[in-house]
């Protein structure tokens, strides 16, 4: 456990008031890895939108550009780079190195979100901004298709994203049916809109993908089918603009699960490191020495992620069978109580395996397997 | 660490994004205790008002009624007592056996706050309601005199209440200048109020107090003067309506920390355990045997707050001078930046001190003292 502070984040993500979405999913594990936390509700929500009945306040526009003005003026909020020597260390630590932002309702509000990055980043370029430019899921819009070209714009802030694979689509405006397509989409990301870092998770693993993976990053388990496995998917460009790839598989649990992007993200950033380090102990096996400060962070965020569902699928599948009926539209509609007991059964375990993610409590490790060639063109 | 969950908490505080006051200095405390704690946002501030420049959204009243509607139709809020067998164990589980609740912005909204406790005490005479009275402090009242008869209102509902010295005279309509009319003070909130548990910390230790306080609960340097120290004051009835008073001096650490109370009283109800339990280690000393389940939970609470504090004081000590000017109401008043760098530099250090707050680093114990023949009249 850390009795230094690992650094201070701002953290912009929405609320709810029961269960663990947006910022219940992503600052707890911050603070387990001794960050100091600043939390931004962008919305306060009863619970997350799964549940069928859910709501609450949403923050306006004006209602965060005050809040972001009000921290300005006490010198909460931007890197002030004119102070020298021991000073300087202090405002530093007591600035933020690190920014998370998530779900922000509506354009206008998103629009003061990202000038708010601008404003920290011309301040701070070494400032680490992790995006995760939330827009829907699955072939699904779900915010207002004006909030897109603001988290294009919002891009170029960006230290690191982790879109889903819609959401790499819609960004780059391409398809990605095959290896040449998925390709373009991250060279899109990487030189037009200039994001040094991209994660994409939870890929579902169409034949294609798997026959394009390197081998060390396919599924060992050769009975398996590929609906069993999620991939996940890392690109980080250097200074000279070269890009390395990295790909794993993951098992797959049944059944889906809310607020694990979140959790992913948050400890993607807790563990990035851009300044070269030590290697973890974790990581001190055969082919670490090709692990890019973005791979080594990709592959802690999995292994903690894949730990905590496990224990969230362990708790689920030990509850009474009323907690735990399939997922059947029909049935749901008729009756609410149904779809609300298998939603409660399935948040995510945070407090009861806070050891695993203060990696306190062992987990298998997904290293992040170096996906050479990758941009060989055929 | 607890591998189970040690329960679930509504909590309804304030919120502010950067520093530790209101839920900021009591969810994270309660999460490593192993609580799921479920957080009603009752504002949405930049920062605490002691750094002069603060402000953001209040929940109205019917914003908060909303939400508690919700939550009570996804069966999240209530306690349903019908079940019976494994189920009922389960239902118990996944509802609230706790609720904290601070400091909320207005009497309409305090209103809203109260019929909910109502609410779920009716559903669950078990619920072990902690409210912390949030009216004002060392003779000054800051929130609107209509508040004070809905808090007296809902002292009915509160397992424990955690006022200062101050909102105990408020509330009972009581000036407090001497062991008799703290008597009548105490009496008035357990008989009058039917308020089961009252702790009072952070009590100036002026002269009647400390002659009338029992040796044991009086600071043992004699060289110390009165402003060296606070007392705490626990006070708790059985069900036969005898009521068992404690005492302690805690060493006063030099200047002023926001959040402290929040801490202390999340801590108390962490720790409190209303069932008759086996001692703990820490506890299973001299004296232990006549410690109640709320000076158990008080002297837990007393010395991780003392130990956090110490961290806090330590951490500004070793700031740059300008970090640390002493409070200069003039001086403030021409700079404000004077005011938030001092008040800055003393947010609580809950991240770095998450091993005393789960119990994995040593403290002090603060073993809270029987005070026999308290009720005597002379």
């Amino acid at each position: 456990m850390p009795q230094q502070t690992a650094g201070r984040i701002l953290s912009i993500q929405s609320h709810v008031t029961f269960g663990y979405v947006g910022g219940k999913a992503a600052v707890f594990p911050l603070q387990c890895l001794g960050y100091d936390v600043d939390v931004v509700n962008t919305v306060n929500f009863s619970n997350h939108s799964g549940y069928g009945r859910f709501g609450g306040a949403r923050a306006t526009a004006a209602e965060l550009a005050k809040l972001f003005e009000l921290m300005e003026q006490n010198g909460l909020l931007l890197c002030e780079r004119l102070l020298t020597g021991r000073h300087m260390i202090y405002w530093w630590m007591s600035r933020y190195a690190h920014s998370i932002v998530g779900y922000v309702p509506g354009a206008e509000a998103l629009a003061a979100v990202k000038d708010l990055a601008s404003k920290m980043k011309q301040k701070n370029p070494e400032l680490i901004y992790l995006l995760d430019p939330v827009l829907g899921d699955a072939g699904r819009l779900y915010v207002s298709p004006e909030c897109i070209p603001i988290y294009r714009e919002a891009l170029q802030y960006s230290s690191v994203i982790t879109p889903n694979w819609f959401e790499v689509e819609v960004l780059t405006d391409t398809r990605i049916t095959d290896l040449a397509s998925l390709r373009k989409a991250l060279r899109v990301l990487h030189e037009d809109y200039h994001v040094p870092n991209v994660v994409i998770s939870s890929i579902p693993l169409k034949a294609w993908l798997r026959a394009a993976l390197p081998p060390a990053a396919q599924p060992t388990d050769t009975d398996s089918t590929d609906a069993d496995f999620l991939a996940c998917i890392s690109s980080s460009t250097d200074a000279a603009s070269t890009s390395t790839v990295h790909a794993r598989c993951v098992p797959c649990l049944p059944g889906y699960f809310s607020g694990v992007g979140d959790l992913f993200s948050a400890l993607v950033l807790g563990h990035f490191q851009p300044a070269p380090s030590v290697p973890s102990s974790a990581s001190a096996e055969a082919g670490a020495e090709q692990e890019t400060p973005l791979a080594h962070a990709v592959a802690h965020a999995l292994s903690k992620t894949h730990a905590l569902l496990t224990l969230t699928h362990e708790h689920a599948a030990g509850l009474p069978e009323a907690d735990r009926l399939p997922t059947d539209e029909e049935l749901d509609a008729r009756e609410p109580e149904r779809k609300v007991r298998r939603m409660r059964g399935r948040e995510l375990r945070l407090i009861q395996g806070q050891d695993v993610l203060r990696g306190a409590a062992g987990t298998e490790y997904f290293r992040m397997v170096p996906w050479g060639g990758f941009w060989d063109e055929p």
